[in-house]
């Protein structure tokens, strides 16, 4: 993967590679792999652009591969996507002065006005890695050598037999931050207590969990160690909330879900369920049932993660996961996953994600609003403190605007 | 009126109880009555939103009484009207993650999560005092026990005999301190010169006044003492200004209203009227006639107030008040208003008030516009620079965002 | 040309007249002269308004002649042309409280609460000197005594033989440096190569051109002498570039021009011509051709002009000119320019300018952006180079925020 050269006389936007705090990562944090696109997005000798962690990206695929430079000239700055022109199928050339990129590793090789110029073989455009696995494309924003992408990835998205469907992405008006810190926790499933997945599914999912010790933070899996970083919650640990009482002025308020195990049986075995939230924004969580009522068929696991756009926006993007022996069982998850989840899981429960993360960004966004101070106000919000400690401890380095250095 | 605690761990956004500046109340004077809205605008159950100086209060209906809270969990600052869940009449549920709290005084009642955590009865969510006279909602915006409504009211609001119809309402894309400045002045009346309301009334209004001693503040009725603060003035003592002439480069222009008493007889006595203009920004201004041309039916009474919003914006209500005898003398000037006024008024008279104040909010935003600099250059100005001296000196601090204390 | 009074009690929001740094005229120079309008833009008795260098004017046509005056009453900031009165021609009145002023030199003629106000006679509105030549209304945004008006416009234009047809005028998304840097040089021209207007007038147009000595900076004529500031190239003294060859990863890649001298004869003869780039931002560029493929038909003077409205939009003006020895000449190229070069020039050529321009903008934006720092990648870039240094050396000073200098 060729590393992308800095522009000519600029400090580049990027900071060092030494863990950021969360509270400042209003960008992202640097020198991670994030997932940018699905495959079947870019098709061969198609231009596509993306906003990630507030760059701007030009995307193609040549031969089968995708590249990916900076959209903005090297010489006035022009958006390269704007109008491209590519005369070689393998460069893109800015419309505005003729100066042409190669788009393998963003090489200047031509200038119209300047054929000779001791510049061209030696200065690039801004180039990003970009793999591609499980029909989604993923790009990395930094400046250091990348590691391996399964650092960055939830576990074993990547495994062999693993089959991937994407299904669904989005922009979506709250930082991303929203929603890491939301899918850090099991509490936030009040959301969910109506939501059509769950009358189909059987599926009994709290709305709340209680931690069955005096420590919250204990029963917790830390990931530390080699590999992706980050942090899982076994449901079974914690003491799921069906039923809800609270008592006001005399008046006694009684909150049900949906489903409730204690009274309708045959539902999936909640308790064998966990999610995992790993650096920098990705959550797996699972595994969660094929067919309603039926515990035996657990075997779907949901990926979905929370790209940094801009400030005040984040790409969700949505993918689940089976393991299969064979082609046959690929197709056959394919087809279910495509033809009756990707339906019900988006419109009957993760468009509620959306509502709730979009909903904080107001107070989140107001000037003066303590980040992170809010979050300790019930045991359980020992969850996001955790995500947030390990986020700060792990990531490599802090995204800021580009040329905001100065 | 119960009050509202401050947030965990944050620093408000009030500010002490000590009078402001006229320059920095940008987003008005905290500690003070406002309307807030019409009482018809509050349903049995319903729940609204409103935004008062920049705060975004959730307001419901319960037994008969509005309270008004906060509209932002304490929790992780979701938007609680975007989605309020009502377990119990007098209770809001936050839909993210199930925190209850009690409408009458914003007190924390449950915690789906964490059905015995100690802040339960503890943390309170802010709330605000809210009073409900003469078809009118006000709310209270500060931190030190609210005083007295009238002492934030124009005279006479209050009065058991005056029978109130409130009839128009709605947001103006001016700063309220240009609304108020205007309101302070008679000579603002330039901009009603050829409206409809004074060719159906036969009301001789001058399009300017001209103070008749040589110390522009002579003649005005400061209210200083106890109960309500602000200042009125009295037309009758100033010379009111029907014809304007000029000349420019050997031309001579000529302005004269519509409506001119020393040709037109049987008016209704001008120089009977007074405007009082009281903190924190409410006008009285009357009597004026109920029937055209009839001096003697002079007892309607014009009510407006101008509610900061946020800085580029202010809440514009209008309400008519007339002294009764009893109730059938209120039904049919309720009939009156509602059927004849509330037009005529609105449309034919105070949308040009509107106009004005918009078509001034550019140079007030505008970087470097030196606030009320330019006023004093006439001597009429002086109405002005009366308000903001009394308005300086009696409000009871100032407004700052959400927040804007860091 | 009567000068304009500053504000009473104001510090201006002019500079003082030394020249200032190009990277510093985000909003343009000061003390210069700018095509505001087309002279039909403003019929007589009309109010227009205009925003040139962040400055709002209100101008109206009386006795054949515009005046501009400042669009803000000088009492409490009313925009004037929001619902101006005229109650002489050659006044307008703010609509607020009645002041008054002269068009002709913005002085306070009445203010009607105070009739013998000392202010009356003393007090003045900014007045803009405007001057009307060739179907064109210029501006003086300053405060100096205004220079000839030939002094800021590109050669000839006020020629008397000289027949000027302004056709076209728009607002551009970009700041109006972009679109100065690219008149500068002719490399942009790479923009052009499939245009329409090329193929309509079998004109070869090069795509980018290569200074023939060593030293880039020759060949250019400065205008650095008495009358207008800038420079000159005449395209004759470069070699232009029709076709560009590149190699990237062993494929060639090859560009040519839509029409090529080289095996298309009857052309005009590219090297006769010259473009000239006068302060404060005109352009003039041609002898171009009447006729299509006829060289000894060129007679035609591009003129434009990017005028500085915002910091994020300039006005793009264009106006053809050409000599001609009587009246009867000059409607032949008014009619010629109005039915076929209007169309063929704007829509065939000149839009693309403006798609590059914006394409430039979010660039120039971007907080961070070295302004000027990356032009200087090809030997041609000396081109804007030199336009920069004249730029900054003979301007009459910083255009800053109405009030910014506080």
């Amino acid at each position: 993967m060729t590393m992308s050269a800095a522009r000519p006389g600029a400090t580049d936007g990027a900071s060092a590679s030494s863990p950021a705090r969360y509270e400042d990562a209003v960008l992202g944090f640097r020198n991670h792999w994030y997932p940018a696109m699905f495959s079947s997005d870019v098709r061969e000798t198609e231009i596509k652009t993306l906003r990630v962690l507030g760059e701007d990206i030009l995307l193609k695929r040549v031969d089968g591969r995708v590249y990916g430079v900076r959209d903005e000239c090297l010489h006035r700055g022009f958006q390269l996507s704007k109008k491209p022109e590519c005369f070689t199928k393998n460069t893109v050339t800015c419309w505005f002065h003729g100066f042409t990129y190669n788009l393998a590793d963003g090489g200047l090789v031509g200038i119209p006005s300047d054929p000779d110029s001791k510049l061209i073989g030696k200065l690039k455009l801004r180039s990003y890695p970009i793999e591609e696995h499980k029909g989604m494309l993923f790009v990395f924003i930094g400046d250091i050598e990348p590691p391996p992408l399964s650092d960055d990835l939830p576990p074993e998205f990547l495994a062999e037999d693993m089959h991937v469907v994407p299904f669904h992405q989005q922009e979506v008006a709250s930082n991303w931050r929203i929603a890491a810190d939301s899918a850090s926790e099991l509490n936030h499933t009040f959301i969910h207590k109506r939501d059509a997945l769950l009358d189909y599914w059987r599926q009994p999912l709290p709305f709340a969990e209680i931690p069955r010790g005096n420590n919250p933070y204990e029963g917790w899996i830390l990931h530390e160690g080699p590999g992706f970083k980050g942090f899982t919650d076994a449901f079974g640990d914690a003491i799921p909330v069906f039923e809800y009482k609270f008592e006001c002025d005399g008046e006694v308020g009684v909150v049900r879900a949906a489903y409730d195990p204690a009274v309708e049986p045959g539902s999936v075995a909640f308790g064998n369920m966990e999610a995992t939230l790993a650096l920098p924004c990705g959550l797996r969580i699972g595994p969660w049932g094929a067919n309603p009522g039926d515990p035996e068929s657990a075997n779907y696991w949901h990926y979905e993660w929370y790209v940094p756009v801009d400030e005040t926006h984040h790409r969700y993007l949505i993918a689940w996961g089976s393991k299969v022996a064979n082609a046959e069982e690929a197709l056959r998850v394919e087809h279910d996953v495509r033809t009756r989840w990707s339906y019900l899981e988006y419109e009957g429960f993760n468009a509620s994600d959306i509502t709730a993360n979009e909903g904080s960004q107001r107070a989140y966004a107001e000037d003066g609003y303590e980040f992170g101070e809010k979050e300790n106000l019930s045991r359980s919000d020992g969850y996001v403190l955790t995500w947030r400690r390990i986020a700060a401890k792990h990531n490599r380095g802090l995204q800021v605007r580009y040329g905001g250095k100065k």
